[in-house]
């Protein structure tokens, strides 16, 4: 199977960087230890990175990640002993567990996710259904999927304050689905656990709060692994009240887009990287990569043609995009097959459980992969993230991969902040001032 | 790689007791989850696993387990994730770990185990060190493995009630020595937790109490799934104070090995299974297969030649016999390249982490296969033994060692029962009367 190869111009860096993860790998897993001790892992998550040889970073951190159909089947039974961890906090006895998946019926891809995931949670002794918001879903509905395997959408059946199906009382409900389109009222006050918990559906979550977290729980590895925070962390800034169709906010955007580039041109010079800083402008609170744009100069987010305005302006679920974020862009230097690639690692309960590569054979370094022509390429770790070899160069694919699965569980730390805020509104509402955090590092221009 | 086939002629039953275990997988998992909250699950453990077709039991179970290092690698990161759930609860923040093998320095084989142990620990991001109770060792002495891995032995230093090396103060001590001889004074009264606790070693474990406590929780398990306990239980009975060398105890054993061959014969016979019922003889608290002969009759035991008596009457570090085990023999019907086998799983905490068939191409199917002349072949599982698959047969092989998993995490469960009974002293001590549950079901002979 496919191992990604880095390009080689740029690894010192990285190779600093993996020196130093692998160095402290006791400090960093006794840290990890104890935030989680402190900290509910989410029930899932997945973590999209970029690798840029000097930097390695997440981009963009999914609470409701589809995709579990493109891991590595080889390491199911790494995912099946994490369920198996998970559930042991979550039901006692027999534990019966409702899916509620995306309103994607026709999206067969989907659907093979949605019926792995299953697959996966009942290897871990799970009794599982999966209940559809779909109106139209009023009997159990049987779809054959393009592997072989099948998926039967049920009729979600409200009862008082319980949640399930006509015969299936379940002990939690797993959220797939990541309510772009606001909370429905059949998942309102309920008393089952609800995981991810409402809350973090894209209908209140942000990018922007997610990245103010990061900055938090980056700056600590930092210390403790001794690197400059910014070596795994991109910069940021947030405008809200955007509204590309009314051409409202693009001063707002225009200076934010010549900060963040500011401060990495600066940051390239001090390090001595020889690259052209660009930035993603991106919706606060878009997925399925729509509402995204790379931008290298702050003309470019101004006076958007009509085409530029309607590929901004509305995400998933035709939901109006207000909030924006613009991210520092960090270049992906992997290739596979001479198309650029992009790491996507997979967690479950506080565990890497696999991943793989987001690869696009039209798109450039500097872009974004997630976007119509993508495929993707399961990690072939023969020995997965959890396994660094000290005796082999860091480079090495295990250690490389071990790497990884840091960055993407801290960005999973930050998501685990970042859920105990929307339940406890400890930060301020969206589109009233900035987190805390963010405000400190990243002035949010108005 | 090698996944061995069943005998055929025979795998109705079995693919019966198999049917039930997947169709009953979120019982048995439900179950499971509920012991062990009641019941912590000792840090490892290895079991030997007899599959006769018609029946799949445990023969043994190790507390102290070597051969880590015949492990399939590609599963490490499942002992991995194993190891760090299980020092979550054991060490809080850095967790420094300290290794205390066996006395056997030239066995390379033995060492390449440790060296195999302490990676996988660190690689869940402890801190691991080896410290040896031998005297010779009084400097850090490293021997290089056949397998180009090393292993550093260092010489254990106590500093009050703590024990350690020079430089080196650990959160926990893992025993990988049996404590055959007995405890030695460096490890009596540690403040630190010792795991497994010394009292589990084989100075005061006895496998009778161990198949006591599984009796019990076979019996739970059976009825779960609907089974006759005996499909997945041995016969066994227990003769205390036997001297082999002073033919003491003759008579008690002849009664025994009468008795359990009664018991199969009658069992085989309601079954319709054709076999010629034999027992294991076995010191109760022996290891690594010495002292252990197969019996088809009473009159075998009695008037043991000089060689026979010779073979008997001591085990591992020389110590003298009293307390033989008669087990009823379970004919392993698996092969492996026309040599028969037999499957060893190993567990940490509570999970399955991977196993390996012994295979003896000297040895008949009512042997011990623990003897001069055995080899280790990786169990292949490609998906390993969480894995179950409904859509296939039950004797495909992820689902075959689904049921491996089931009832070798079934005799781990009876070796915490029994755990906490010698930490308790809840059973009486060896030499007195037989436990309970034993006594209920197995009359003891005197």
């Amino acid at each position: 199977m496919a191992v990604p190869h880095l390009t080689t111009a740029l690894t010192g860096p990285l190779l600093d960087l993996e020196k130093r993860i692998l160095a402290a790998m006791p400090e960093i897993e006794g840290w990890f230890r104890a935030q989680w001790q402190e900290h509910t892992p989410p029930f899932y998550g997945s973590v999209d990175l970029r690798n840029a040889g000097y930097k390695l970073a997440p981009v963009d951190m999914n609470l409701f990640p589809a995709g579990f159909n493109n891991l590595n089947p080889v390491f199911r039974p790494l995912a099946i002993q994490a369920a198996q961890v998970t559930v042991d906090h979550l039901c006692p006895g027999i534990a019966n567990l409702l899916i509620v998946p995306e309103n994607h019926t026709r999206n067969l891809y989907y659907l093979q996710n949605v019926a792995t995931l299953r697959d996966t949670l009942r290897l871990a002794g799970l009794k599982v259904r999966v209940g559809s918001l779909l109106p139209e879903i009023t009997a159990p509905t049987t779809i054959e999927l393009p592997d072989g395997n099948s998926l039967t959408l049920e009729a979600l059946v409200r009862r008082g304050r319980r949640l399930g199906l006509a015969d299936f009382d379940p002990c939690m409900v797993l959220l797939n689905n990541d309510l772009s389109a606001g909370l429905p009222e059949m998942l309102q006050g309920i008393d089952q656990t609800i995981m991810p918990p409402p809350e973090a559906g894209w209908h209140s979550r942000r990018k922007s709060r997610h990245f103010a977290a990061y900055d938090t729980v980056a700056g600590f590895l930092a210390e403790l692994i001794g690197v400059d925070p910014w070596v795994i962390n991109p910069y940021w800034g947030v405008c809200r009240g955007v509204d590309f169709q009314a051409r409202t906010g693009e001063e707002c955007l225009a200076e934010t887009v010549r900060q963040v580039l500011e401060r990495t041109r600066t940051k390239y010079r001090e390090l001595g990287i020889d690259q052209k800083p660009f930035v993603m402008v991106k919706a606060d609170a878009g997925t399925y990569g729509m509402g995204v744009m790379s931008v290298k100069d702050p003309s470019e987010v101004v006076g958007l043609n009509r085409k530029q305005r309607n590929k901004m302006a509305v995400v998933k679920e035709g939901m109006a995009v207000s909030d924006v974020l613009v991210q520092e862009g960090v270049p992906t230097f992997e290739t596979l097959k001479d198309a650029v690639a992009e790491p996507v690692v997979y967690m479950l309960d506080r565990f890497v459980i696999g991943g793989f590569y987001r690869v696009h054979t039209g798109r450039g370094d500097d872009e974004n992969l997630n976007a119509p022509g993508m495929h993707f390429e399961p990690l072939a770790f023969e020995t997965c993230c959890s396994e660094p070899d000290a005796a082999k160069k860091p480079d090495a694919p295990p250690n490389r991969f071990y790497a990884y699965g840091v960055i993407s569980r801290l960005s999973l730390l930050a998501a685990a902040h970042e859920i105990e805020a929307l339940m406890t509104e400890r930060y301020a509402a969206p589109g009233a001032v900035a987190p805390e955090s963010a405000a400190a590092e990243q002035p949010e221009p108005v």
